[in-house]
């Protein structure tokens, strides 16, 4: 591995840089606007200053925020105000989130009360990383118990994970999506250590072939949204659709993966699987990365599809150092700076604090907040983090 | 009624652009590319020069194109081809559409299996419209029982649209939603002679009430997407939002309306709703109406908020027109004006025919296509042919 061609007054410049938005800019805004001291929680939904615009709560981004800062206390610094701040969202999720059967609903309003069925497993998976993290954070069981329970019950119902809500007819035209076994694979390694070995073992090789082999397309270099359950290429709107920031996003959890399990060849891949999706995704005309595509070039549904955001840039830039990092590629550091500069000028807020979240196609702010119902305490933060955590691996190496 | 500020001159000019565009440009480019021959029913996904790029069936186009070829064979002029072409789609629909309760599919492949469930009650309404449509081309009773059964099966769902698909945890936050009563207003007339006169009464006086008075709010001029279910707005994302196209559209319904029941406070009303509603959605920068916004300016869910769309555009010419031909207010026609220069300019494609569908902010063509998921041959063909039978009547008057 060869790091070489980057100094290391380069590399501890972006320390700094990360490192103090991380901890001057985004931190310090959901600490001081999110909190919910009334009825618990997070206010997720606020403007550009941050002030609360809906009260509503979406169990995702409740979850997100308590994994976000038991992560940070667990892995930065064991600051008590971080934990405080996640133990706060935990109460309220303990109390509210979840119906009788432990399925977790999609959201509540502001007192906790439910608003929208446990439809969408993904407030699921997000429950079992938050409870997973501060069981680490505090070795409180009730919390580790919490989290391998939303486990098992996110296996049980994987292969019909939307149950009653699913609206396809049976038969015709079944598909699977690609976002579950990609999450899987990041929940895995997060609540490893309450899990059996052996089913983490079997979770991880079902993940790793679905991710990897049965999504990926190597012909196009591409990975698909949807495929038939047995595993093709199917010729619709789902089935052609792209979305290069959530495949990038599961290559970094694939080198996490291929560290872990010693496999540099899944390393190898994954990267070379992130450069090919960015060099598709990448806008040539204004930069950035769009948020949909069509593998044949046809309109996609989403009519948001040429818009940036920063989910998608920030999960790049880690697969990126990642991939720098264990691979020492060349092209990873190149696009590294490219989609940083991108970023940074186009998404980051030295005013008033965090990210926006929704630029046009151009790169103009499209919808000024720096929360709402799918933005919350997660991808800015957690991405600056593993981004930093990651130049620091480098730097220790020169 | 004062029509005489705008010439005859300018009107029959009017007449003769909308005339050529229709029957010129927009009906021969669905009469050449959209007939499946091979399977039956449409194709609605069509690039800009026509050809196919998927082949899926979504009801409510392949319901919207019967009627569309049936409502020009009955009320522009009795040509066998597009009454051949309206029982094309009918026969196909027939045998394919609906399941055995008689509750219409969301979507079907290119062949006529089911692919999504009847989850959406506006495949049933659009349904009705085809066969009332084809009952009055054909006098065949067995179109007129499918239209009317199918009313009545709406009529027993209206109070629980999306049945076992309903997310909503049940107390918390019940919301009713502008879009079914707006619907059934346009419905109740279109299949007026297949019901009983009360059924008739009784639906139109409840569907004003609720159009013209719940889900309108005079203070603010606006009519709201959704509002509890007493009637009062709601502070959710659901609840603020506007969509100004929809709001707009419903406001013919009840000029129409207003016409028949020989109400001309009614047609007042809607009149200046229409330009009230044009004021506040204009995009004072780039020109155009913006799809959604939000009562108190907060940033809206949709990320397509400030796309300018054809259906939009079009049902605001159509509601101008009309509220000019009832009242004579010139704000009409002046609007009219400026909105016809929009769309003409923006949306019309004399090159290869129809209208594109999706532009930007700016109005910019966003999605090159004449058809796809939700567009297909209905709000261009229909705009145009009502622009053109009202420039008619004000015509005729001069």
């Amino acid at each position: 591995m060869n790091n070489s061609k980057v100094s290391k007054e380069r590399i501890e410049q972006f320390i700094n840089q990360y490192r103090n938005e991380l901890e001057g800019s985004v931190i310090p805004f959901w600490m001081k606007h999110s909190k919910d001291t009334t009825h618990g929680g997070y206010f997720t939904c606020l403007t550009k200053e941050g002030e609360v615009y809906d009260t509503d709560k979406f169990i995702w981004l409740q979850a997100r925020e308590v994994w976000q800062f038991a992560k940070l206390y667990n892995t930065c610094e064991q600051r008590e105000e971080w934990l405080e701040m996640a133990l706060h969202g935990a109460r309220f999720l303990q109390k509210h989130g979840a119906d009788e059967k432990g399925q977790w609903y999609f959201s509540l309003n502001q007192q906790g009360e439910p608003l929208v069925q446990p439809y969408n497993i993904f407030s699921d998976c997000f429950a079992t990383m938050a409870f997973g993290q501060l069981y680490k954070a505090t070795g409180n069981e009730e919390y580790g118990q919490l989290a391998r329970d939303t486990f098992y019950s996110i296996l049980r119902r994987q292969d019909n994970p939307k149950g009653p809500y699913n609206k396809a007819f049976p038969g015709t035209r079944e598909l699977k999506n690609f976002a579950l076994p990609m999450i899987l694979s990041n929940l895995a390694l997060e609540i490893e250590s309450l899990l059996p070995q052996d089913l983490i073992q079997e979770t991880l090789d079902k993940i790793i072939h679905e991710v990897m082999e049965v999504f990926y397309f190597p012909e196009e270099g591409l990975v698909l949204e949807n495929v038939s359950l047995d595993g093709q290429f199917v010729d619709c709107f789902e089935g052609r659709l792209l979305n290069p920031g959530h495949a990038i996003e599961a290559m970094w959890f694939m080198m996490d993966l291929g560290e872990k399990l010693n496999r540099p060849e899944l390393i190898e891949k994954a990267v070379k699987i992130t450069l090919d999706t960015l060099e598709y995704g990448w806008d040539k005309s204004h930069g950035g990365i769009f948020y949909f595509m069509d593998l044949k070039g046809h309109p996609t549904q989403q009519l948001e599809w040429d818009q940036k955001l920063w989910w998608v840039h920030l999960e790049t830039l880690v697969a990126l150092l990642k991939g720098y990092y264990h691979t020492g590629n060349q092209a990873c550091w190149e696009w590294f700076e490219k989609v940083h500069e991108y970023a940074w000028n186009h998404f980051s807020d030295p005013e008033h604090g965090e990210w926006f979240g929704y630029l046009n196609r151009e790169g103009k702010v499209l919808r000024p907040l720096k929360g709402g119902k799918w933005k919350g305490c997660f991808h800015v933060p957690r991405g600056l983090m593993y981004c930093l955590q990651t130049l620091e691996r480098i730097n220790d190496r020169k």
